[in-house]
């Protein structure tokens, strides 16, 4: 739970950097479906995930969600900080999925910080890509569709063929039996997990939610 | 065209650093359909556009381009350089639409000199995040086309309307007229006139393809 522990690189901060980002950072619990952070305007700060989930999302002109990104535990949500990143141009939401615990760190405090020590800021090029991977994928889903209904497909399958609703098969083995890499199965299935339609262990998948799942394949 | 010219933070460097970068750099002239860069395996380095304009796309499964941002003159490339960023997990091809003349600085040296400038990290963030700014406007777009075809249809009905293919109109009676923020028509606008479809002065749209904008309206 301290703050440090969430910063990879808290060791290559001086003493002094150390103690601005501690003294400035709030403890804050949120309780499901609070808005963190709304729009451009607002500027709350980083929040450093501790325990539950956030969710990003950004608004349609009629008022349709549309969720980019979750945020779990050890996540740390930068755009809620947009500020101070004066190329950041667009409007990114930010709520409490499940009950949360979180840090936030005044965004003047963390630039501040960022400003004298490489090593942050380094760490806030690797935390911003990071997002950028998950929207280039959301973008890629949006764009062409076809795979989550193609994994949605062959888990149903799979589950009436094996006669069970827990299959023990590996990611690697559900990429060959799709004909695409590794790395694609792994982070649908986690976005799968994330929308509870199926459970994750080494090893295995869990159907949770059919009718979800069959709702996507056939979608 | 000197490489210091590229970077408003250049200043901020020790020599030791300038120099780094400046020894590393090479200048290279590309024409028009040349592949800078293709895919995650690929790690080309920096590219600084000195003139011309690239394009970075993305690829479908089935080998369908889809633009996701263009690059003029002073923009800087990062993800030819996504190697350095391991939380980067995604594939952009960076082609060259126009004939450029352009900067390369290897990829390692260039993070070896942010490792050590926290002014160059923090200027790389903003790179970073002017990138993200034009992917979430991209999913926007796709997300809620609507935009772009009404800005579309308003343009021509007005062109028909005024008799003219020149339209002395500012970007907010345009907003006013369609219900929306100057930004977005702004956005837009520029959007249109890097596909060619208007020539954009102080105070005025012109239309430079009729053809492309009614296919748009209509799409």
């Amino acid at each position: 739970m301290d703050l440090s522990s969430y910063f990879p690189i808290w060791d290559r901060l001086t003493q002094a950097q150390q103690a601005q980002l501690t003294r400035s950072a709030r403890l804050r619990t949120a309780p499901k479906g609070t808005l963190l952070h709304s729009g451009s305007e607002d500027c709350v700060g980083l929040l450093v995930v501790c325990s539950g989930a956030l969710r990003a999302f950004i608004l349609s002109p009629d008022g349709r969600e549309v969720t980019i990104y979750r945020l779990f535990e050890r996540d740390i949500c930068l755009f809620s900080a947009s500020c101070m990143l004066k190329s950041a141009q667009f409007d990114v939401s930010v709520e409490v999925e499940r009950d949360a615990q979180l840090w936030i760190i005044p965004a003047d405090v963390y630039q501040s910080v960022a400003a004298s020590s490489a090593a942050l800021a380094n760490y806030t090029n690797e935390l911003m890509a990071s997002r950028f991977s998950d929207v280039m994928w959301l973008v890629e889903q949006i764009l062409w569709r076809s795979q989550d209904k193609r994994l949605a497909s062959f888990l149903l399958s799979e589950s009436a063929l094996q006669e069970t609703r827990t299959l023990s098969i590996t990611h690697d083995r559900i990429a060959a039996h799709m004909g695409t890499a590794r790395e694609v199965v792994t982070r649908l299935l986690r976005y799968f997990q994330s929308e509870g339609m199926v459970r994750l262990t080494r090893g295995t998948v869990e159907l949770t939610n059919e009718a979800k799942l069959r709702a996507l394949a056939e979608a």
